[in-house]
């Protein structure tokens, strides 16, 4: 619907009571708290292979990434990380530990990304991926990957393998 | 600004190429992706001691709660999470791991409560706060806090203590 023309909320401006600049409608004064979006995601493992999806849309189609996506509205992180495995990989997945919590203030993205395992081997393609496979790690296509936080959630897996126990990992130093 | 006239987007459709109901303007065709917002906190000890907020403003005013609030764009959580007992309780904090991850569905919020200590024992009333304090546990008044998840995150920051390890809390299982 919206196309080329500026619509919605475009007026930069601190709304009364608040302390920050807000998107506000010129038109009609609705004001947008526009906050950061949380992904959710989940490394997917079936005796010991690894599951990854070839994006079917942009950003970056044709590059492998993990299932994942955007929470929507009156969902819980588990719950979501479950349906993007459901839309993305056509795969039931079991969710068993958080594995890690990633940043992207760039793009104000805070990405929760879990441990979990197929239930069964069952998954393929769907509107969202264009090919679903599990790779072994040393078959893991890294040049190919749609996301610095593909990488890093894959090498957060590998170091904390089946560990009961652990602290999620956050963004590299680097 | 927004008053009580209805502004903004108030027409529930699917847009093309969605799978789900979004807000849009029925004057401007704007879409608004309305997804669940962060709210980033603290269990911020000193001495053994925990401190609390007892809230200025709405919801829940007069109450006491953690250090907490939405997280803005542009910020990473611990950023969030440092500001938030700056701008609540005038305190510069030291976060160390991350305790909990609550997700409370039916208002479409995750929060991400870290551990934290104070960096000094300095810290005060705010806009937002009309008394700051640390509390002895015993002395912590549980009938007088603003929301469930800040029971939660005492509970937890109780069990897990100074544990160098730990997988962060989720919601109780009740």
């Amino acid at each position: 619907m919206a196309a080329e023309k500026q619509v919605g909320p475009t007026l930069r401006t601190v709304p009364a009571g608040d302390n920050r600049e807000r998107l506000v409608c010129a038109d009609c004064g609705f004001v947008q708290y526009d906050n950061p979006k949380i992904v959710v995601g989940a490394v997917v493992q079936w005796q010991g292979r690894v599951l990854l999806c070839k994006r079917a849309i942009e950003p970056r189609i044709g590059y492998w990434t993990l299932p994942a996506g955007y929470l929507e509205l009156g969902e819980t992180p588990l719950e979501g990380a479950v349906r993007e495995a459901q839309e993305e990989a056509c795969a039931e997945i079991a969710v068993d530990a958080l594995l890690a919590v990633y940043s992207v203030p760039r793009i104000s993205q805070v990405q929760l990304i879990y441990r979990a395992a197929l239930k069964a081997p069952e998954f393929g393609p769907s509107p969202e991926s264009l090919e679903v496979a599990l790779f072994d790690w040393d078959a893991i296509p890294w040049d190919e990957l749609a996301f610095p936080t593909v990488a890093w959630a894959l090498a957060a897996w590998r170091r904390i393998g089946d560990a009961p126990v652990f602290a999620p990992e956050f963004n590299p130093a680097d």
